[in-house]
């Protein structure tokens, strides 16, 4: 899977960073998720190669402004742009209200179909090879993280070892290889079970919405391999962050630490911070947790 | 006044043009009208000297999201950025409702009083120096264009002539300017109206929404000093402009003819023009219209 950030600000857009919105492309099919869709993804869009027909899913962390404008003119250009697969936003309860007036206001007619789910907590979703869970964070409204957890994968035929007692390439490989149990020529059984490598992990994803340091975060992010939190302001901002209910770089590395992630990416990041300070908050994220990365719009993460 | 072209795209933002929007700032008292607020206009506006709070109207010509979708992340950054003045939006049924959703489902919060008027045809304010005209114009969904009027300024005083007659300068010059008749002490009177010059004629500028050519646009533009009209599309191409309700070059030029303007500005320009096709496109709106400029992101023009 590949993350592009697509805004990494905090509130208003800014010169480098623009308000919030990630993407995670599927590798194996193209398909691409959305997070977030803050005013300007699709100009954001324009500078990458993501083409808006492919994103099939759309997920919403809350409904401030700065996570959220973006949506009716992405919906539009997706129709225009030759969208036809049906797409489906998730996100909490008033999106449906913002992107049905946003459309029929503008009479934006859409080429394809979408579904609007409201959902409140828990489990979102379980298609394919994933499932995807949300839980509430600490913000001013309501806001969520999500899991994105890829199921784990069978592990690869023991070729060798079949062969070594006898039973030959063919058609059975593939029964063997889903765990089915055959019977050879010579009777014998053979219970594909018995000849698989381990299980292949399936990968973590978690992508937080704004939030102070919370349970939910940690449960979230639970051995993810990638955590993508939210760093609005530097450690020595802590009060400030508790009363604007946002996380400072220290706290997102310690939710970090106590959900043992692999890797760390810091986003939404204030305004307030020039460019030449940038350095400086990933440095003293990484006092903390060391695999840290602070994100930047446009920015490709490979997730293994 | 100063015009600066922020989004000079047709339909979807592409690198070069944003969707539309347009500032007028009077430089009398430096607050500024804005035309339209697509998508991003809060991110070209990053790019000017424009400052936010100092937006005291917003007009909008039609509901199409290319037109609008930037109003709720403007409006919020407004507040954010130190405005506490006032703001009246004007605009077609239904501007109400999706401003209103906006903000209230993203619970933004504004530190200023909003006005917004919906309104039908005809003249929708008279107050201070200016009057500003709507009217219905050809489109897909109601459009209106716009025509601001400067009240004419009484002439100058002309005080060599009252010189000539004895009256020297004093208070009393402010009533003869303001055509008031003074007595003076040797019993004369005196009628300011007859030592005033020729009432200096206020400026008109014209701002049509999408629109094919139409009666009411030529109207609107009558001796205007400026005229910005749409031009979508290329003169071969008067087929497609019909059928999406749009103007080709040669048309905005004729209604430029037909109403006699003094300058004329084409916006609003297809993605399907590259950046070196816009020289042609100015360039065959010439051929009717001389006096012609095209629209460019962030372009100014001064209206004397
Ligand atoms: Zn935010
Ligand atoms: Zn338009």
């Amino acid at each position: 899977m590949e993350i592009t950030f697509l805004g990494t600000g905090a509130g208003m857009p800014a010169k480098y960073r623009n308000v919030t919105s990630i993407a995670l492309k599927h590798l194996e099919d193209g398909s691409i998720w959305l997070f977030d869709c803050g005013e300007a993804t699709q100009h954001q869009i324009l500078h990458t190669s993501i083409k808006p027909r492919k994103i099939s899913k759309i997920f919403i962390t809350h409904l401030h402004g700065d996570h959220i404008f973006g949506l009716p003119g992405l919906l539009g250009s997706r129709s225009f742009l030759g969208g036809t697969e049906p797409l489906t936003i998730y996100g909490p309860k008033g999106i449906r209200d913002f992107i049905e007036v946003s459309l029929s206001v503008s009479q934006t007619h859409l080429n394809y179909k979408i579904e609007i789910i409201e959902f409140e907590d828990g489990q979102i979703f379980d298609v394919g090879n994933f499932k995807v869970e949300a839980k509430l964070l600490e913000h001013a409204i309501p806001s969520y993280g999500y899991r994105v957890v890829e199921k784990d994968k069978p592990g690869v035929l023991l070729v060798d070892k079949l062969k070594e007692i006898g039973v030959t390439p063919g058609p059975h490989y593939q029964l063997l290889k889903n765990g089915e149990t055959i019977e050879l020529e010579d009777g014998r059984l053979i219970n594909g079970k018995d000849f698989l490598g381990p299980d292949k992990k399936g990968r973590v994803i978690t992508i937080l919405g704004d939030t102070r340091p919370c349970d939910h975060a940690v449960e979230l992010a639970k051995d993810a391999d990638i955590l993508v939190h939210e760093a609005t302001l530097d450690k020595e901002m802590e009060e400030a962050a508790y009363e604007f209910f946002h996380s400072t770089t220290h706290q997102a590395a310690q939710t970090a630490v106590k959900a043992q992630v692999k890797q760390l990416v810091i986003t939404h990041i204030s305004s307030r911070y020039e460019k030449q300070d940038w350095v400086r908050l990933e440095q003293e994220t990484k006092e903390i947790f060391p695999n840290t990365v602070i994100a930047e719009d446009l920015k490709k993460i490979i997730v293994k």
